[in-house]
Parts: C-alpha cells; structure tokens; sequence
C-alpha cells in the first residue's frame, strides 16, 4: 500500500495514501484494534457532520471564521452527510472515551478533503483549512462528541424507533377493534379465567406501546441538548459570545429537529444522561414488546397441541427436519430484540455512572448502544408489523370451543349465589368432567333457566369500545 | 401454640388462636417458606388499607355495600394505616405472583378483626363481614395487588424519594452558589484540564438531579393510574357501574394524592409497565448520585496523598487498625445505594417483560424492588446532603496550588498563537518541569507581558451565574 | 430512654444504656438512616462471631494476646452464634462500604459483654478487653469484613444453595425415570413438533440443575479464601508471623469447611471477584430455573383452555373472585426469586467493578445481595420440590390424544419418502384438518400398511435411559 | 439485477442470480430487516462449515451419505472455512430464534456451490446435493445451531480472549516483580493508608486475572459438548445409531479442540445454560479490567494534579482543543469494554432463562452477545497491554514524596503505644499540618530516636515475593 507522511503534535505518521483522514485517525487505527474495524456508527458520524457545518457558520456569523472557510468545511459536511466519504471513517467504538479520535477523524477528513476540492493535492500547498483551528474551532471533542451522540440518538428515536412502534400500534388498534366482539376465554397464571374479548386482549397491547410512546416523548426534551459551546471543560473557553445559542440553532435548522444549546454544560459533559434517561424508554418498550410478542406466539401456538386461538402468517419453512412446519419467527426476531435492548440498558447505565470529574469518558460506548436498540426496535416493530401482526385473525371455531368449556364462567354465579357455592359447582365439573350447568342443576344452587341466564360469556366482558 | 379452624373453599386449615388472619394466609405462610418472612413490603399492605377503604365507599355508593358494612371494614382499615395490625400480615413476597395470598391476608384480617370490634370473638356467631363476599367486592387480587403497588410505589415516590433528591439538590445548589467564584483546575480523562469554578462542578451535578427530578416526574401520571375495577381479567366483571371511577376518586380523596381509574384495565393487570417506567427514573438518579458521590470522594481524597480540593465532614473514626483515618463513608453508603438500584431495575425489567396473557404474575417483586429503590434513594440522599454535601467546603490553598501549576492553561494561547505551539509550550514544560510561562518566553512564542495578560484562569471561567 | 457515655477517638458519644455497642456502632446509627434498620444481614454477623474467635486463637497461639483474653473473646462470640445477642447488631448495609462499622459493632459488642461476663457493668472497671486493641488484633476492617463475607456466603452456598436445589434435582431425576415412556408431543417455538418422553423432557431439567450445582462448586475455591492477615492493605501490618495461616486454619476448624488464607491479600481486599463468580453461578442457577418452572406451568395450563399435559398439586384457593381456580404458584413464587436473583447480579457486578487501589468499598452491599440470592433459591427449590415437582402427573389422556393428532409424526417419513414430499402430506393434512395417514394415502406417497409401520411415536423418541 | 427462480415447500422465490443461496435464506433476508445485513456473526458461519463437513464425515461412515456426497459437502465448507463464500451469508442476528434460516443458509450454499464446483450452473442438471436430504441429514437447525454456537464460542473464549488476558497478565506479573521493592502509599476508601508496594498493588490485578482465567477454564468443558445427534427435539430421530459420538469426534478432529457430545441432548436443545455459564466467567473478568483499568488511570493521572504515581505511554494528542495533553486513553477502551459486557451478560440472562419446552429461541442473540464480549476482551487486553501496561513506569520522586508525607506510618505504633494515642498524633498533625515525627515528640508520646526506629514504610509492606 501506498503511504503519505502526516504530522500532528507528537510527529509523523504515515497514512494510507488515498485516504483523507491524517496523523490522529491513523494513530487511532493502529492503537485501538479492538472488534471489528469502522464499528463507530455511522449515525454519530452523520451528527458530526451536523455539528461541525453548524459551527463553521456559527463561527462565521460571529466572525470567527471566514466565509470561504465556512463554505468549505459545509461543502464536506454535505458530502458525509451524502454518504460520499463512507470509507474515510475507519476508526472503532472502543477508542477514547471522549470520542476524540473521531472528532480528529472528521476534523482531518473535511479539511484534507476540502484542500482536494480546492484542486490541490492532500499536503500540497497551504493547508486552506486547518484540522484544530478551523474545522473544531470554538469546539472540543468534549463538547462536539456528545453533541453528536444527541443528534444521532435524537433521529434515531424520532425518525426510526418511534414510527415503527407507531406503525405496529396503529395495526394492532386497527385489529382491536376488529376482534372486539371476539368472546374469548381469558387466562391469568396461564390458567382459565373468566371471558373477554381478543380486540379487549389487544387492547392493552396498544394501551402498552402508547405508554412506551409517550414515555419515549416525554424524554427527547433532555435529548434534544447539544452540548456545543461548552468546548474543553464546559465553561465555553475559546467561543465567541452567543456562539452556544447559535450553534445549536444551525443544528436545528439544518437537521430539522429542534435542539437547543444545553443550559448547564458541564453536565452535559461529564454525565449522559439523557442517554440514560431515554434508552430507559427504550427499555421499557422493550419490555413490552416481549409481552405482546410472547402473547402472540402463545396464543398462535399449535397448530394441533397449542392454545391456538389465532392465526398468525407463515412466512416460511419453519424446520430443516420437520417437513410443514411453520413457525412464529417474527415474535421471536423481537423478543431477541427486546433481550438485547434489556442488556444494553444495562452497559448504558455501567458507562453513565462512572464519569469523572468535568468528562464521561463512556461516551462512544454509550451512543452505540443507545444507537443500536433504537435501530432494533424501530425495524423489528416494521418486521413484526408487516409479517405477523398485520395479518393476525382469529380461530373463531377454536376461540369458541374453549370459552364454551370454560370452568371460569361460574364467577357470574358469585353475586347471585355467592363466592363458596359457586366454587362447588366449579370444583364438581372440573372432578367429573362435567359441565357447570349440569353441576349447578344437579347440586341444586341454580335452575337451568337461571343458570342460562345468568352464565353468558357475552355479557361477562363489560364495556366495548 | 394454641389454634383456632379455619375454612375455604379447600378445607380446614389450622391457624395460630391469636391472629386475626385465615385460613389462605396460613396456606401461604406454611406453602411459601422463602426468605425471611413477612418479607411482603408494609408500603404494600398500607395501599392495601387505602384501596379496601376505598372500594368499601364506592361499593356503598353505588348500592352494592350496607353502609354498617363499609364503616366495619373503614374502622379496620383505619387500623391498619395507624400501625395497629403490623403483625398480622406475616406473608412474603415469594407467594402467588398475583399477590393474591396477601389480598386474602387483607380481606380475612378485615372480616376478622371486624367482627371483633363488633364484640365477638373471631368464628364467634354469624360472620358479620365475609372475606371474599364483602371486603373483596367488585374485586379480584387481578385489579387490586397492581393497586396497591401504585399507591405505595406513588407515595414513596412522591413522599420519599423526591423530597430526598430535592433536599440534596438544594443545598448542592446552595454550594454551587456559594463557591461560584472559586477558580479550580479541571480535570477531563481524570486528567489535568483547563480551569473552572468550584460552584460550577457542582452545578453540573444540580443539574443532574433536577433531570432525575423531571424524569421521575414525568412518570407519575403512568403510576396515578390504577387498576382497580378491572376485576379478573380487565373487564370489571361483577363491578357495579361507575365504580372504577369512584373508586379511584376514594383513593385520590383518601391518600391525598391523584389516582385516577386506569383508562386501559387490560393493561393495567397484564403488564406492569407503570413500575418499570418510573423505576427507570429511579435508575437515572442512581447513575446521577454514583457519578456525583464518587466525584466528592475523589475531590476530597487526601489528606496528603489525594487530590484535597474540598474537605468534607469527619463523622466518625474510619479505621479499626489506622488510627485517625477518615473516610467518605457517605459517599460509600449513597454509591452502594446505587449498585442496588441498577440492579434492582433489571430484576422489575425482567418481572415486567414476562406477563402472560391476562396478568404479569411478577408483581410482588416488582413492587418490592420498587419500593426499596424508592426508599434507599430518598434515606440516602438525605443522609449524603445532612452528613457529607451540607459540610463541603474548599481547600483554597490546594486549589490554588494546584491551578497555578497547570499546563493547561496553555489552551487561552490556542487564538493567539494556534494550537501546535500552544503544544510546543505545553510539552516542553512537561518535560522540564518548568511553568508556561518561562518555556512560552524561552521558545520566543509569546512575551511575559502577553503571557500575563492572556492566560488568567479567571478569565478562562466562562460567565459566572 | 437511658444513656450511657461512650467514647471514641473522636469523643464521646451517648448510647442506649442497655445494649452493648459502643460508641462507633452509635455513630453509624445515627450517621446512616437508610432504609429498615439493623438490614445487615445476621449471617455476616455470624461470620464475625467465627473470625473474632478463630483471631483470639491464632492470637493468643502466636503469643499476641493471653488465654484469659483469648477466652473472654470466645464466650462472646458463642454467644452470638447462638443467637443470645441478636439486638446488639443494628447497623445497616448502607454505611461505611468496608464494613467498618460493623466491624467496630462486633469489636465493642465483644468487649462490652465480656466485661459483663467478668461480672462488672459495662464501662465499670477496667476495661478487660478492648475493642481496638484485643478483639481486633492483628486485623482491619479491611481484612474482617471480606472475611466474614466469604464465611456466610460460602456456608449459605453450601448449606442453603446447594442442598435445596439438589433435593429438587432429586426429585425431578425421580420423575423423569417414572415417565421415561410417557410419550408425548414435543414443541418447539411453541409449535408441535415430533414426539418425546415426559421423562426425556424432565431429564432436561435434571441435567439443567446437575450444570447449575456443578458450576457453583467449581466457584468454591475461590470463595473458600480469606482475607485475614491482610490487615489495612494486604500488606499484614501488625500482624505476628505466621498468622494468616493459623486464622484460615482456625475458621476452617470452628465453621467445619475447608476455609484457606487467600494467596494474595491485595486482590482479597481490592476485588471481590469471588463474590461475583459465585453469584455468577447463582444467576445461572436462576436461568436454569425460570426456564423449567415456566416449563412446569405451561405444561400444567388450564385445566380445559390450556396446554394440561401434566396435573400439579393443588395448593390453596387460586383467586379471590373466580371460584375453584387453582394456579401454579409455586412456579410463581420461584420465577420470581430468578427475577431477582438476575437483578442482583448486576448489583453485584457494579458494585465489584469499582474497586479503587487498595480497597474495595462495595462490600456491603455485595454480600448482602449475595445471601439474597444464595437462600431464596434453596428456599424457593425446597419449596417448589414439596408442594409442586413433587407431586407431578402426568395426564396421560391428554398426553395421548395430542400426541396422535400431531402432524409432526410425518417426521418420520423423511427418511422414506423425503423431505419434500413429507412436507406436502403435513400441509395438506394441516389445510384440510385431516390425519397424516388419511392424506399420505390419498396423494399416494405411502401406503396404509408402510404408514402404521413407519410412523410409530414410540420408535420416533430414540433410546429411553 | 438480474434473478433466478429458487422453490422451497412454500413456493417460488426470485433469488439473485450471482448468490448461491437459495430460497429459504431469500425469505429470510426479506422477511428481517431488522438492523444492518449479514450481522449473523462469520464466526457462526464457521462453525457450521465445521459441524456440516463433520456430519457428512460421520453420515458417510454410518452408511447414510455416500463418498461423494460426503466430499463433495466437505470441500464447501473447505472454501468455507477459507474465507472464500463470506459474501453468501447475508443474513441477520434477529431472524428465527433458532437460527433456522441460517442453517438453512449454509445448506442452501453448500448445495448450491457443490453443483457449481462439480461443473455444473446453479439449478441446471439434476441437483447432486440436496440442501435438506444430504447437507442436513441427521440433522435439525435445533442440533446444528447450538452446535455451532459451542464451536465458534469455545474457539473465541480459548483462541482470542484467554490468549488475550494471559498476555496482559504476563506482562502485569513482570510489572510486579520488577517494582515489588517500590515502597509507596496505599490508599483505602481513596484517602491516605499504610505503606505498600507497587509491585503489591499490582500484584493484586494479576491475581485477579488469574482467577479469572480460571473461572473461565472451569466452564469449557460444559461449552465443549456439542447437540449434534439430538435433531429435532432432542431424541435424535432420523439419525444412524452412533452418529451423535461420531459427528463429535469429527468436530474435536477438525477444530483441534476437545468437542465431545452432550449427554443430555434435550438439555442442549432446550437451554443454552453453557453460554450463560461461560459468559459470566466474561463478567467476572469485565469486572476485574474495569478495576485494574480504572486503578491505572487514577495512578497515572495528573501530570500536575493528579496522584501521578505511575507514568503510562503517551500514544497520541489527547485533545482537540487542549494542546499537550495526554490521556489515559487504552484505560477508557479497556473500560467502555468492560460496560459493554456487563450489559451482554443481562442479554444473555434473558435469553437464556426464556426457553419453552423443547427449545431455546433465543440462539442468535446469545450467540452474538458471547462473541462480541470474548473477542472485545481478548483484543482490548492485547491493545492494553501493548500500548498501556507494557509502558507503565513508577514515578519514583513523587511516589517517595507522598510516602513520607503519609500521616497513616502512624499505623506503625499501634502495638508499641496503642490505637488511641496513635490516633491522637495523627489528628494532630492532620490539624497542625505537621508530621508524624514532630507531634509524636511533642506529645511525649514518643521519643524520637524510637520513632525513627519504628516508623520505616519500608518494613510496614510485610513479606515480598
């Protein structure tokens, strides 16, 4: 491989020739070879290429930076941004915890490849624009970092976890309301219980993910603080006057999102936890996403030996052995989702509790998780969604044999006969294989008229709506 | 031991001749031998109390209760919240995971006790008040036990742990103001960074809190929501109409605090996503106070050999063997606090994800996870701000010392001279030993006057507020 | 309340005249309300009471303290672990995080009561024992409280853990050697697959359990190091020559287990990584048994709308509104000791990873959480192999008559007639809600005769040992 | 692109032309886009390239397949294992939680790329082999999925991460031999203690890491049994008698690693206990690097005011804004690790404990949680080690200047004039910023002749070996 020579304050290195990145990135390439190569998402770099065109124009706005410079740093934040640089990003999640390195890596990325736009050569000629002092100026890694991780944790949670979770709910109020009227038997420890409807049973998933939802919502305001502004320590050394306001006012305007400079930066710093906060949310759908997904797959079990009571699609071969055999494999996709989000709750809240003094240095490890379990619900909710709950139906013939049978249905007798009769009646039938009716009959607590009229399934699941 | 029959609907059951409770409190107590016993939290058996009461009113309103009825089983309840009973409720947490044995518990102590408070004795004459027909009206231990763990989850919320959090918080705030001028060295990779103030460090971490705050805040509306009317399986079977909302109102009037009916009772039995929800901000303030109390330890560590910036109170000896040693055994009690609490979350986490069908069966330790990070936090937060955070005072001559000789200051050179030199400077007076200024001078980069009148740690503070 | 004067070297302290404990036990009372009093768990105090006496031995055997001395130590200390002296101790987990505290209530407890014992009143006389300087020779907190960590963990381990999950193991290896030819249906997510024996299924579990003890004891070594001799920083100050030895020796000779000196004080001190392999084998424990008691309870579902293949014993009145309902609620009570079990593994694990160089301060809260663990699940074990494994039937009924309606028997097709072919029998059979055989026939795959012969659930279940 | 037509038992598929995959991994791949493509860990891949030539080996032996087959098969996963097919394995972690459609991936490739190897077009002639009937015979995604979890973990956790930390804990050991006559301070709960060594100190992370080597050593032999011969359910339908101690023999032969069979294949099936055992011995060693890591990075903070007792490389520039500084940065990956494993082992606690009946659904995400936490430990020790722990030196001049500070010698007069008049010299001196020496003589408690002789850090580190 070819290699040019680049230079930082601790002296040269050689670098890939046709790379843009220089002497830190490739100082960190070569220190940090833990996990696969590139593992710093994407998603942070796309934030960063945010940040850094905002900052150039904050910079020039308040006359720190020219606005030839401006325009060039922007013109290659466009191009990341555009996915054009996607091999100019090598570094690794398992780095500094500052992020520093992949600070340097954008810094030295947008001002070689700025110098190469200009139509020289990388290291030919002045640097236009200088890696410390024109693209991070006014910036630390310390401050742009985790303005990255926000921007990037920010998308993810608007634009991909919650549409997905939003997609799925809609389908599945859409299918409660279908079952509504749908009498089914209802089980509590797994056992026979009294009735309900499938759309009531459905609705309480519904009711779970828009609890998840809006606990999600209410904590993208904590999220939605960009740190930039506080540069090395959080007093904002080396910024221009209002820099901070306006800083953030770029990020909003060229993102779309309406983040805001955080009013305290020294927290904003030395903890994350925004990100802790947030991902709690992540946690919690994840939590009920298990249960929804499990419920699913427990009631589609069988398709002869299960509970049964619906259908769900069958989307493929399910066996390599069992010839015919289909399986609920989009309800366990997300429960393994919902496992690993569980999981990195906990590597967020190890990393969020152990900052030090003015810095967090868990900030990578942070995001990449955060980043990756919105990523996981969003497109496993989608997955769920399109190739399973959407097509969810009701197995009326055996939905209705099993509310028939019931031994349940005696708790209707409890407010005309009382709690300890009815037991009776329910005990008998269940010893002898009987009906309740036969037993109320025969026991004498209840005519069959009475029984008939008062033990309706339909009449013991309350309001529908 | 002397005992007394008792009978349910499985037979008779020997039960201690001086306990109010029956025979399905005795089934559990000898069935469930796990841990120590009355292990089920009284928080626990307190919302209990409120929600008998309550339902008591609301059965009474809406025909379905005598009112001699519900003023026996009020007079009991009263009881119960005075302390009067506490040795009555003998069960664990390790029990049905419904609760249903410690709903019984309640409804057997109440038909007893109130029989005795009519003048019998307990199984003397006709039982006045029955367990299942008359204290658990309109309810199911499906609706009632997650009722029970809202109120006692959302007072020791609301009336323990914010009022701790806050108290701790107000008087960090009061040292943030205090010490706002107090220029310090930073410290970011625990290493040495540019300056701040000793008031704003600790505004980093009152900022922390008054997220925590919000976050949990923001959870309550989730936890006000309570199940009660959804009898068995959601569908408020045997409820009489509009009793879920009376019920509610009884509890919000009783307690003092605003329960409301849940509009979703299918959720409300089946999932226990409120708990997680709110303990996930109970978690963030875990992973705040870790950060924070490990901060003062370190910032107080010494007192020779440590970094020394702030001294903190002596509140007794801290060795048996090293005579005169000090430690910051609060900080120690507050981090070990939060180990528990980010453990805690995942055990609610893996409770809350593993409902089936009609009901999470997990919810008695739920609850109890719940109710110990709750109660941990606010005791630990009060006894960190009264013992340790109210005392905080600055070392001024080690933290002047220690800015005076930082190398960082180099960082105000950065818009004067650009970042290399400021390095050049930096490096070689590492190497030598030597201060900033002389290298600055001796490299012939700045001059002492300008060196005098730029790098003031000062004026590298930011805006003082 | 009356008040005696105790004294420190930080002065006096006033405390109640009747207990034992001086003046540091009442420092920390007053220092650290925190949660229930006294939650420091009695089997560290006992493991105090075997240290304090194993170090008079070794003390007093290597000429650093006389035998009237030595004696006076031990009587106390038998006291203890008989359990005369169980309101002496009423500090709680969260203090000072090296134990001192508790360290220093046993120290002054000993001391107090064996001034007593001599026949004075406490602080009458001269002091016989001192606390400092007698009970806690050659020793720190530092080295005692992991000590009397590793005595109550590994006993509780050992005594509680183990025997409990070795009797349920038992039982479980008794069932599945009874039901070695049960026949039934297997399943795989959740859906038929082809058949197994109940026993097979059972021997899972067995084998499950048999890892579980297995990885456990192999954490024991480990467990079984003490760190006394350490003194305050492993070093051993103050410590005559050979006495790490003779303590280990000592401990091992009064508890009866095979208790050793640990090779390197400083990770005895420093690290608990003991605690945390142990308890990994705890959590894995945890794992293994959710999976089988929610096997048990889903195995044993309905009674008519379930799964219903196995009967469990019928325990206690299953609901306080549905009459006759029984429920599996020892699986309850033991999936969620497993909840927290896992919980507290990630406490263990925060609170093990933040040593800080010489010590570390999370020892509290470790053992707490591991003795949480430790006897909820023999408890839980004990308690679900009595009243629930037990008693396990099968329903050989329902086993039969899901067994022959499976669909999955055409399994044993694809070695006669492929893959392709045995599929396209299953769908049909599936579509048309017909038999195997009916369908095999009609697409002329197979004959009547090669059917019934190749198609044998008992030939399809491999060898039964 | 251009397509060709695949048939599974469902149907038709359009299959890219140029991929050797087949129908079943093209439903796969459109039915779970969820997260980025082919994230399926290689290392999965492999051990199925090992496990199929295996079977095929054992099949041929039994009589089941013939030679050609047999070789035909095995030079597939020759080019396999070879790296030269990685683009043919595109699908996702979050998939069937039986990794059914990765087996099925593997067989459709093998199959595909024999008929090409054997001269043939893809789909032209008659298939040779066929994916289901040969390259899966004697087989089920339920045997072969677990089986090559156990390959691919065992060969991570014995061939990256232990080479990984014993190299680490090698270069730590010659640490501590080198500097086990450093006499520095010791510091308990962060603040001042008794002297000890540096090579003590360090003495104690290498013990630590060999305990948890150990820990990990103890649980391969449950991760070196393989399922292969339990099929479907665990009974080993459709499989030749012998097969299952043969396959495994073929395994152990062609990965060098001591594979055997499980005994209890339903075990193997059903729970992934071996995985959770193994990954908590990760833990633990999370838990040690967290600490040792840690522990560095405040031993070389500084460099002016910090503890700065140890000095470590310098690698890079530390800060984009901060000229000069160096950080601790190999400690924060090391760390960021160590969260990120924690946080994996609740991940695979969670999966772990959610298996139903006869199988585990969550194979993949515990498959993928493992491997990342062995190779990320195993890297991230070698990167330690290489760029930190090998280059760390002592500070001798500091270490010697807060040694003789160090108001804890006093420790040394405990048994020469007691606890309380030793404490009493020490506040003093605390109070009157003195040394030990001056208020010892002072007091009159000591002369200063005797003080010289007894208080020597020196011979306050007990034994060095």
């Amino acid at each position: 491989m070819e290699y040019r020579i680049e230079k930082d304050t601790m002296g040269e290195v050689k670098v890939p020739a046709d790379k843009y990145w220089g002497a830190q990135t490739e100082r960190s390439r070569n220190n940090f070879k833990i996990g696969p190569s590139a593992s710093m998402p994407k998603e942070i770099i796309e934030g960063f290429a945010y940040l850094k065109k905002a900052a150039a124009y904050a910079n020039c706005d308040l006359g720190a930076l020219s606005t030839e410079k401006r325009d060039a740093i922007a013109a290659v934040c466009e191009e990341i941004l555009a996915g054009k640089l996607a091999d100019e990003f090598p570094l690794v999640i398992w780095q500094t915890g500052s992020g520093t390195q992949s600070n340097m890596n954008v810094n030295e990325v947008i001002a070689n490849r700025a110098q190469v736009l200009a139509g020289f050569k990388i290291g030919e000629g002045e640097q236009l624009i200088k890696a410390n002092d024109d693209v991070n100026k006014s910036q630390s890694s310390n401050d742009t970092f985790p303005t990255g991780m926000h921007i990037a944790c920010y998308k993810a949670a608007v634009e991909t976890t919650i549409p997905g979770v939003e997609k799925l709910r809609d389908t599945l109020e859409a299918k409660a309301k279908e079952f509504m009227n749908v009498v089914k038997i209802g089980r509590t420890h797994l056992m026979d219980a009294t009735p309900l409807t499938l759309g009531q049973e459905i609705s309480g998933y519904v009711a779970q993910l828009n609890y998840g939802i809006k606990a999600l919502k209410n904590t993208l305001s904590h999220l939605s603080e960009v740190a930039l502004g506080g540069t090395a320590v959080g007093t904002g050394l080396n910024t221009p006057a209002g820099y901070d306001l306006k800083v953030a006012e770029y990020i909003a305007k060229f993102t779309g999102h309406p983040f805001v400079t955080a009013p305290n930066k020294f927290e904003a710093l030395a903890s994350h936890d925004a990100i802790v906060e947030s991902h709690g949310a992540l946690k919690q759908l994840a939590v009920s996403l298990n249960k929804i997904a499990n419920d699913v797959r427990m009631l589609a079990s069988g398709p002869r030996s299960g509970i049964g009571e619906i259908i769900i699609p069958e989307n493929e071969p399910g066996s390599s052995i069992m010839p015919g055999k289909v399986n609920p494999t989009q309800c366990e996709a997300l429960t393994m989702v919902c496992a690993q989000v569980i999981g990195n709750d906990v590597a967020i809240a190890v990393g969020g509790m152990q900052g030090h003094y003015e810095l967090n240095v868990f900030k990578p490890v942070m995001a990449a998780n955060f980043l990756q379990s919105a990523r996981l619900i969003g497109d496993a909710c989608l997955s769920f969604e399109e190739h399973c709950a959407s097509g969810i139906e009701p197995n009326l013939k055996r939905i209705k044999e099993l509310v028939d049978n019931s031994l349940m249905l005696v708790t209707a007798l409890n407010t005309k006969i009382g709690y300890y009769k009815s037991a009776e009646i329910a005990q008998t039938a269940h010893k002898n294989g009987t009906t309740l009716k036969e037993e109320a009959v025969r026991l004498g607590y209840v005519s069959a008229e009475d029984f008939d009229a008062w033990v309706k399934p339909e009449d013991m699941v309350g309001s529908l709506k």
